[in-house]
């Protein structure tokens, strides 16, 4: 072992360590929220689970608690198949079809689809635009759109996913919103399938299972521009990376996304299983942050707050954001 | 001079000329644009003016077009007197009665004061949290506030701003919305003076006049976290920089700020006179970009479009971004 | 014969030609409208088809026009449903359920289920509030609760109503929007059977075919308060009556509700394929009305305006109540 | 005294005292509210005062409770500019300018006013029509446009009625939401005077004082569509009579309009003083009412409930509608 590397693990052990005393420190925070309970499936979680790992490009990976734990993404999915439809139709016709604006309401409103002309789905990010961006997956039947989309999550993640049967039934039983929301979009035009097809490919791919590690890798290629350090291929565009981020940072966190951009200033996207994947871009010289050049952060907490994020996984970014110094927005 | 000043020189030489360039190629966009008219004053504009200022922290100047033309802030100053009244209360104070979210809706929409609960202003980059936010500056009257407002801008831009009592008087007269919304803030407890008061502050603090280098400089200063590299002073609290970059990502140029962040990815601020600032964290060693250190950039170009951004500034702030890798979503 | 039905007779004739010169008078309004399209089956009715018939207590009928031709009733079964669900669940269960507030918006919007606390529909005269009602309807099906309401039908008219079986197919198949409003009322605890049987049994009634006998008789039981004169039988309770004639005066004719009671002042339901039923309390003495013992009018005029009613229909309704003096705001 | 003169005074007698012991039953339900607070002259009043008046138009007069006490009359005077206005400038005019259509938002809500197209006011009985239409008064200041309103009012009630200076000053230092109401009224061109002109008129015009007998005689005169039977005058036309019985039908009991209707059928219109104004048009021969020639009714109770309605008075209208069999929509 040479003196560098040796170097190198001092570094990512001690980082480690203080990354576990965080872990610990931000733990009991979850007891303000709770496990989402509208996903029958989803009440069993246990709610003072907290899991990390962060992914950096030179190699490091810090881990704690329990970051092994498997659960289903849920709307972090909404990421994944924007980035999908982007990469197959452009990012140009998706965006005649859904918006890029951010909206102060929940994730699951319907009022700006009535109220605002035209009535496209204001972003990709809340349901409404996420259903319509499900539907645009290229295939004919719900089995061919989802057979492209776990493809496309096995050249992120390295491995075939997969679906959480359980929790999917579970989700489609009690859609009505969801489906409220399909009928509405189907109605204005801004459905590309059946609904039932939209539905089904959508709580699918909500029902995906990864863990923390899983999510860090898909933040860390997101933070190189689509680039995969591990495969060293590019996965998908810059550009549609860059556009993702922006989204993930205005749109990403629901209704607590301008609070989560001013004090933490990662782009990220939450589900309401309590995970979270976080980017961060590479960071000056000038930055007094350990880790200047780009990662991945995968959280799991499943207690939620209100709006839908985890509560203890919301504070640990922070102290994480706040302690290294890795906000986008700081210099 | 020596060789590696010689280089510098070079360097920014070449710069220019393609700014230069840009500026005659974004130009023929404004025909698509309109000055301002709801301010009678700001219809004498010359639709087809641009210019623009990129101030960098290495020492660089860029200029190009009309960029020494003064005109009036309009909202740009909701950046200011944002960034002044958390200098003397503290974020927290600001944000227990202003809100940091995103909102989809124009910028003097009245509809999220009515129905949101509480009814708190959205954020203080659209009109009511603005007005919010100019009635918290310290002093007894008007002129008071005014005075501190002004102070502040002088330790910024380096010199006592005039305020254009034309502008001023034109829109004082025809304040109908302000005041409406001044009056309902008040009503709903979230004006912490006078409505007179608030909205002749408010007013006059658009009035303010500045031109492409002062903007670059006040978007320098955010850039390096509150420090100007002018003055060698920290001119405010790196944490109140990175909040207010991030409103400014997120809300800063009204219902456009999404596609602005998706593809141009720079805090930004404009305003209805056709001003822009913007601001560059310094970026990695990994970027392509010419310009990693940090830098403000002003423009100026009065043809706004109907959401209310200047069209060729926005076009040239595009160019800028894309050709020099400046967005924040950028590895 | 008698003198004095002699008389009534030389009445009835006098005011039946001046009824068939009005038709001729408000037949070509229609030219403004256009034939409901989003129901592909009531695209093929004539724009100028105007007919019409008044019945009153005294045995007067009045006809002039396509008063003899069937359509289907749309949304003014939605009065009907009300009276049922109320006549079996009582007034104050199905208040708790589905309140009697007007509304200034169109007859499908969704944006008060989701703005106002609580979510209760606002009214059964529009779409939301209406599938609510027939999710009520007691019965373990679809064709349970239907065999109900065509029961109660043939009280009311006197004969078994038939089911237009394409129109219903059709609508069934863009059902988009009630879909989304009846999985939205599921969500929020405002459907009581499920959305498929609510729809079907919704979609159904809308289906029913009456022609403007048929609709002028119910408006007559509804003037006499539940009692219906043909048969000598009180159908539903004084009280239930008075409610349903509240319920169409205030929210009966969509958004134009207001307008309609400000001009013609009748109790009244429209339909989108051009269908009204209205209802005439008897007037007292001091009226100078020619029918002062209460009276029901069917109208048919398949040319609607924006907001869905009857172009020509309404023209005429506004003539008989003015010149008539039928509104029930005048002495 | 003749024989039948005889059979009147006991028929009053009877009805008088019946009235009595309803009052005395409904008092209690004034416990439930609070009188208003938002305005302070108000507050001083006491909640468990409950008076009436009943006139009709064969000069019977039945009184109970407090009935003599003067109280200022507040949203009761939406009916009185609006029904002046419409005799200056006829009843088209007007409604160019504002709306006939109920809304299901409480008095002061300001969200229809930028949600419409065309933002028109949506009714004179909510407080952005009311101030629009008190804009539209004759006269070229303050002091004009009240005269004209004063002694169309004495026109009405047989005396010159008095302002209640103290309500008013009181109302106008904190009509902050009726200051942003008007002024987003002139910014969206619906107002037709100085902003501080019109607010100065309809503060004014709420703080009007009156009895249950004058207002039972403005209701009584609506009944007989614009006749007074005391001076025998035609005092406004009967087109305006009916158009603005069927505003207060539909509009005039604020978010409880559509309630009010359905069980107490009666145009009414009531104000945050707790007083109410009704009117009840002749009724038929069929009907079992005791009171079928036509008749006004002025009530007073101050505690009011949270949509702005007389607790007590409503329960007491309820009485006197069902147990007389005075709605409008009872055969």
């Amino acid at each position: 072992m040479d003196v560098n590397l040796l170097a190198v693990n001092e570094k990512e052990k001690n980082l480690s360590y203080t990354l576990q005393s965080w872990v610990t420190e931000c733990k009991p925070f979850a007891k303000d929220g709770r496990c989402a309970t509208y996903i029958p499936a989803l009440m069993d979680s246990n709610p003072f689970d907290l899991g990390v790992c962060l992914l950096d490009s030179t190699g490091i990976k810090l881990t704690a608690g329990e970051w092994e734990k498997y659960f289903t993404i849920q709307s972090i999915s909404k990421v994944i198949n924007f980035i999908l439809v982007c990469s197959h139709l452009g990012i140009s016709t998706v965006l005649d079809r859904v918006d890029v604006e951010p909206t102060g309401d929940a994730f699951n409103s319907i009022i700006h689809l009535e109220l605002h002309k035209p009535k496209k789905p204001f972003n990709p990010m809340i349901n409404p635009g996420a259903i319509t961006v499900s539907s645009m997956i290229p295939g004919n039947s719900s089995s061919e759109k989802l057979e492209l989309l776990i493809q496309f999550v096995e050249k992120l993640i390295g491995k075939r996913p997969t679906i959480n049967q359980e929790v999917f039934e579970s989700e489609w039983e009690t859609a009505y919103r969801n489906r409220a929301l399909a009928y509405y979009l189907k109605e204005i035009g801004y459905l590309y399938s059946d609904v039932e097809i939209a539905l089904e490919v959508y709580l699918k791919q909500c029902a995906i299972e990864m863990n923390t590690v899983d999510l860090a890798l898909i933040g860390l290629i997101l933070s190189l521009d689509g680039f995969n350090p591990i495969t060293q291929k590019q996965i998908f565009d810059k550009k549609i990376a860059r556009v993702t981020k922006a989204l993930m940072l205005t749109c990403g966190m629901y209704n607590g996304s301008g609070k989560f951009a001013a004090f933490i200033g990662m782009p990220a996207k939450s589900g309401v299983s309590g995970g979270i994947m976080a980017t961060v871009p590479p960071k000056s010289l000038m930055s007094k942050t350990p880790l200047n050049q780009g990662c991945g952060i995968g959280i799991y907490g499943p207690a939620i707050d209100d709006i839908g994020n985890s509560l203890a996984g919301v504070m640990l970014l922070k102290k994480i954001s706040q302690e290294w110094e890795l906000s986008i927005f700081s210099c």
